[in-house]
Formats: C-alpha cells, structure tokens, sequence
C-alpha cells in the first residue's frame, strides 16, 4: 500500500491544491471533509473514491453522493478513528479545526497542518513531532532551518564593478583610477579590476564548481551586495543569504572552531534600498561568453588566469587598455579550449607559457 | 594552546581583516607574510608578536623588525614547513597563491582560503575537504547548503493585504468585497480578511513561536510575496526562502515522504519586481500592537481567535464594520491579558465565553 490521506477541508483551497499534489504523486485518499459545498464534494468523490465523507452540514448529508457519509463535528470525529491513513491534512477553517487536530494526534497520525487556529489556540497541547504546518512562511522557515532537499543549481551575486553605470562605448578610455572606485567592497587593486571586467566572478563560479561539486552554477547581478549567493532546489524552492558586505563574516567561518556569536550587526531588512537582479550583460562584460566553457573544461582555469593576471597589471601600469584585458582572456582561452592538465607540475609549465603569449599579444615584449 | 593560525598576504584587506579576528578571539599568531608593505608589516609584528615572519621583496627583507625574517616564494615555503599552526589563511593575490595553497595541504594543515587562484587554476589539485573558502558569495553558499550556525531571530513576512495601499482614514468604510480582493494569494475568505487587518500574521507568529520554540519572532511586509521567511544567526548572517506564491509546495513537504522532483518553478529572479521591506504600521493594523504581549503569554491564543473569529464573520455578514474586527480583539486581549490556560478542556470553556463577549460588544446579541 502506498501512501494514503485523510483531507479535512477538502473543497477549500488548501484542501484542492492537496487533492491535486495527491493526483500527480499517485497518494491514495482515505476519506474526505468539508463544511457545505456538496457539488464540489460530489466530484471530488468521483474522482478519488475515498473510503469515507464527511460534511459539516446536516441539511446537505441527503445530497452527498457516498455510502458512507459522517455528518458534523461529532461525525468527523468518529470517520478519523476508523481511519487507518498515517497523515491527516486538516485544512478546516478556524477554531473548528483544533479538535481534528487533537484528535488526530491522540491516534498517533502524522497531522498536516493548514488550520492556523489549532496552534494559535492550543500550541500548548499539540505535538511539534510528526507534523507539518501548510503555510508558506511556517515551510519557509522550515526550509531555512533544516532543509534536506536536493539542490539543484548554485547562483552568486556580483555587484557590477566600477562599470556597471558606464555606458558600453565609454569603456575603451577608463583608467585604472576609474577602475578601482568599487562601489561597495573596499578590496586590493587586482580583485577590484577583476570585479569591474568580471573575471572575478567567472573565478567565483570556478571555484564553486571545485567547493560544491555542481556544475549547473550562474552570476547576476544584484547592484547593492546585500544578497550574496542563492542556491535553487529541486523542489522549486531557493534561498539566498544575505548580509553586509562584511568580509570577517566568512574569515570568522574560516578560522574559528565554532561561531557563536556576533561577527557583523545583521543587514537592517528595512532600511535597504529595493533589491533588484540583472543579468550579466555579454556585451559589457564579454568574458563572461566563456563561462559555459569553462564550467565544461575546467582545465582552463589556468589559462584564464594566467592572461588575466598579465593584462591586470599590464592595465595597471596603463600598458594597455582596459577592454585589452577581456580580449588577451578570450584569445587565450579560444586558442587552448581543449587543453587537459594531468599533473600539479603542467600547471606551472601552461601558466608560464600563457603569460608568455599574453605578453607577446599585449605587445609588451 | 589555543587556536595558532598562519596569515600568508597579512597586509592586504583580507589580512587585515584577519588579524581583526584573531584579536576579538584571542587567536594566537604563529607566522605573517607580506609582499612588500614593510611599516604595517612592522607594525603587525609589534601587535600580534608571531614566531616567523616572511617578505616576498628582498630589497625590503632588512628593513622587517624580527629576528626570523624569511624572504621570498621559496622562504614561504620553508616558513610553512616549520609552523606548527593547524590552519593558514591564505589571503595572497593571484597565482603566486597556489603553491603556498598545494604546500598547505601537503602538510595536512587547515586552508583557510581567500586566494581564488588556487581554486581557479589548481582546483583538480586541491583537497575539498579540510577547507573553508574566505569569499562572501562561497560563505553564503555554504551557509546556505550546511550551515549549523545559532539562530537568533524569526522574520515571517505579510503582502500587506488588500488594504496595504488604502489611506489609513478610509479603512472605517471598507466593505467585505474590498476585503477580499488579495493581491498575491488566493485564498478562502476568513484567511483573507484576516490578511487584510494583519490578524493572519499574528496567528502566524504564534505558530512559529510553537512551531520553532523561539520566542524573538517578527513580521515585515515584503508587497510582491516572493520572500517568504528570513532567519537571523547569531554570527549576523541573514537566510531567506523565496519561491512563487504556491501553497503545493508546503502541502508536498507535508505529506510526501521526499521531495525529489519539481512542485513548482523557481521564481525568476531576473524578471522579478524590486524587493523591498516595510515595517508594519501600528497605526494601519492596530493588531499588532499586542505582538510581544501575545509571545509573552501565548495562553492569550484561544482569545485573539475567538473574538477574532466571532468579528471577521459579523464583518462579512456586514453586522460589523471592518475596523470593529480589531477593536474587539484588542479589547478581549487586554481584558484577559494574565490568562493561564492549564488543561484542553479550558481552551473549549474560555472560547465559549469570549465568543459570548464579542458578541455582546459588537451588539450582536
């Protein structure tokens, strides 16, 4: 026997939407309840064959089209003993719903629980164990506390960088002075260029790929940091994490055995300006085109570094122009697409190489 | 001993922030090493008194104030292998980052690791575990996908209900049929005029608070019902779950065993209006002036519900005026402000009479 359910309230709109989760993961209904709407309880019938029915209202027993039919509070009751599903979803509206509650679990059933009141009310006498609450909030707050579900896909933020406000054709002439103002990190020299290029982020999304094991991994932009990083379920679900752009936050993770106290105040939900996402424009920020193609080799992670590192400085030291950073990256990163390292020692040997052909491109030697 | 910890690139921003760390949590400081910022380099050994320094310019190596001064990438390399510390931060730029990283490991030390290179182009080298990234978007994904972190506060979330963009003076006037035009949800009728005085986030506090076992609970308003519940850690990380307004996924958590497949798409973020949070007014929803009073004695459960109840169907039968809905809950919570509830039966007891003396207020009887 599969997986069978007693639902209290099903002609409501948790009692529906239950029917309908019910029908698409073959759950068999045990027995079905509502208050007076007799026409939806009569096809809710012909389609799931419960066992038992119950309605609140006596004047519309007569109507219901069952052979078994409990009628009212005392008849609810009686149908929930004779049950024998493990998980009742009581979906009834207000204080009426407490006693299907209690009831249910004094039989030991697992009780589903979309009836606010019956916590509301008599928090003090149900059970936290074997129960669920349907309530958006009350599974949000569940998923952020004890989520087992399987994920399936990892997004970080990025904030844009010093360009994100600079229009595209502007680009060719900034200096590395513009290009160190990072609106919201106080960071080095080489990560900030890299933020505003956005190699950093493809870097973030390599090193995601090696931390977590996923492959199915993406940047957008989100301009104020606040948001750092989301990680979308299987389910349907995704949560993010938020905080201030407080990098002692991650160290305090890094190196303290347990934290268990205050690194950084919490972001004050209120006083933020409106949280918008981007995507990462390829025409502003064309290493970003490559990101699938790193994510499918990422035997090239060294060669993007290894022409990013050269350009950034040569950048820095007004060498060569800003956009001549994304160009030496693409070049090098097209003329070795296929590469396949096999040894910690290759990495030095490439990583020389590709500085090499760098500095040749950037006409540095 | 407590915890010894190396900081390779101390004078940079992540180091820095390092060495802030260490000093709130009284970690001791085996070894720093810089590039070539000798005074603050001089002024960290002055504070922090570690064992062995090390600088990568040699031009500067006789300028360092310490009588164990290592110089150079190979003098790194040999500084670390005479540490005895458990765990170094490595917080140097670019692929220089990556032998110290190889050589961290090799000595079965902790990689406490902010150096992106490492992972970018050495990631098939280095060891997953035994590792903590120092990046604000990988903390927030590891927070996101196994944090244990403590938690400090619930934060459910409220669209604001039908009435969220009504001047405040014309809620004495509002009809049923405002009342239930929701703007986010579909629900039943008490749920929505419940969501339209901010009674339903009241109930939902007290269920988080029965659910949860905390008793810091809040609720903001977030107008577009994305975000649904943030937590707060004590470490001063914020989590959020966002998902579409769709109860089948709280009711599949609910009653299936797992979830392992799609109940509903993933919000796109990018195509999602500005989020923003407010606070809400005591002014607008009068209700929620009795929040705190509520969560230090939730025995008052059965007596916001019962007048709420007994008001919200007086106002849909158009017996009462919308505003009388929290005027008669407010008056029964203050006039039973020290209840105790000690047995079930009580619950049923105390409800009777509080129906009974709404009624009577509302002039119902």
């Amino acid at each position: 026997m599969g997986v069978v359910v007693v639902v209290l309230g099903s002609t409501g709109s948790i009692g529906t939407n239950t029917l309908d989760i019910c029908k698409k993961h073959e759950i068999n209904i045990e027995a079905l309840s509502c208050n007076s709407k007799v026409e939806i309880l009569n096809r809710q019938i012909k389609e799931f064959n419960p066992k038992y029915v119950c309605i609140n209202d006596e004047k519309q027993a007569k109507n219901v089209k069952h052979t078994n039919v409990f009628v009212g509070e005392n008849g609810m009751m009686q149908m929930l003993s004779v049950c024998k599903s493990d998980t009742v979803v009581n979906a009834l509206v207000g204080f009426a719903g407490l006693k299907p509650s209690l009831k249910t679990q004094e039989l030991g059933k697992k009780l589903a629980l979309a009836n606010k009141e019956s916590l509301v009310v008599g928090g003090k006498f149900i059970k936290k164990q074997n129960l669920d609450a349907i309530d958006s909030e009350h599974f949000g707050l569940k998923f952020l506390l004890q989520n087992k579900t399987k994920v399936k896909k990892l997004i970080i933020t990025a904030s844009g960088g010093a360009f994100y406000k600079t229009p595209i054709k502007a680009l060719k002439n900034v200096t590395p002075n513009d290009a160190l103002k990072h609106p919201n990190w106080n960071m080095g020299a080489k990560i900030t260029i890299d933020s505003a290029s956005m190699a950093n982020k493809l870097f973030e999304i390599m090193e995601a790929y090696w931390l977590y094991g996923i492959s199915d991994i993406d940047a957008i932009i989100e301009p104020t940091s606040v948001i750092h990083a989301l990680v979308e379920f299987i389910d349907g679900s995704t949560t993010a994490h938020i905080s201030r752009p407080d990098m002692r936050l991650a160290i305090a993770h890094a190196i303290l055995k347990n934290v268990n106290n205050k690194i950084t105040p919490h972001e004050n939900l209120i006083g933020l300006k409106a949280l918008k996402f981007h995507t990462i424009s390829h025409k502003k920020y064309p290493i970003f085109t490559i990101k699938d193609m790193l994510l499918s080799n990422p035997d090239l992670g060294v060669v993007i570094n290894a022409a990013n590192e050269i350009a950034v400085y040569a950048f820095l030291e007004q060498k060569c122009k800003f956009l001549d950073i994304q160009k030496a990256v693409l070049k090098a990163t097209k003329e070795h697409k296929n590469i396949k390292i096999l040894t910690q020692d290759e990495l030095f040997v490439i990583d020389n190489q590709i500085r090499k052909e760098t500095k040749k491109f950037l006409g540095l030697i």
